[in-house]
């Protein structure tokens, strides 16, 4: 066996470690613009369930109803949509446009703070709508659309 | 006062009766359009999740991963979707495009029948990510997938 100059062996590891790092991450795995999709399908969800437990507080209450809608929030919000924010979905993407602002991307503590708080209240909401207390449910939606608000605010482009 | 004759207060009684069915319908609390676009972006939000179990299974397993992405199908799979197909919904609105078939919409009973197949089914995936058992979660994973593919094949234009 002839002997592989160190030059040739450096260029295979890198290659090799790209390669696994390629195959490994969600970012080759998915396209980027999918990534953005994806987040963008979360949160418009999201909205839709937020929305019926509005109207079921300003009109009429179904429990069954806002408990599947709270249910539905928090494991959105539990699912780890952080992977939807890898390298490359900072901006719009051919027709696949994103209204993050690029600031999101250099705050990774106060966004993971941000997003802390959002499960923590939508989880809450979640525990509340099961007890039927429509004021206690009042608040803690209050608290969910608080959170998703002070998100906005700060990393989305209006 | 001058006595309203009974053509008006006929008239003024359809008014008001649509005006109220207006208020307490979801139809006429959120547009066809958008009703469209949120189930689109659950059965999405979906994919990115089932996508995400299909990975770990094929690759790494990451146990709270595959538990938060099968209890945010299961959560979307129980959220009563079938709101978001009222009438109205049935076809493409200015750029909003639907693929649903119109045949969807007059089998009501192998909707429902399909429907609850794919929520037993999503309920089940969520039980078993919690076990850890890697094997069951992959037949689980296919049951899913099956009660997907049942409706798509059926009620979905490709």
């Amino acid at each position: 066996m002839t002997r592989t100059p160190p030059i040739i062996l450096g260029i295979l590891a890198i290659s090799v470690t790209t390669t696994l790092a390629a195959q490994f991450t969600p970012r080759a795995l998915m396209p980027p613009e999918e990534l953005i999709q994806y987040r963008q399908a979360g949160y418009r969800f999201m909205k839709w369930n937020m929305e019926r437990i509005k109207i079921n507080l300003n009109r009429e209450y179904n429990q069954d109803q806002v408990i599947a809608a709270a249910n539905a929030v928090a494991a959105i919000a539990n699912s780890g949509m952080g992977a939807l924010y890898l390298p490359g979905t900072e901006e719009d993407i051919g027709d696949v446009e994103t209204d993050v602002k690029p600031s999101f991307f250099k705050n990774a503590e106060d966004v993971a703070r941000l997003a802390r708080s959002f499960i923590a209240a939508a989880n809450d909401l979640a525990e509340t709508a099961k007890t039927g207390d429509q004021r206690a449910v009042h608040t803690a939606f209050g608290e969910v659309a608080e959170s998703c608000k002070a998100c906005h605010d700060k990393y989305r482009d209006d």
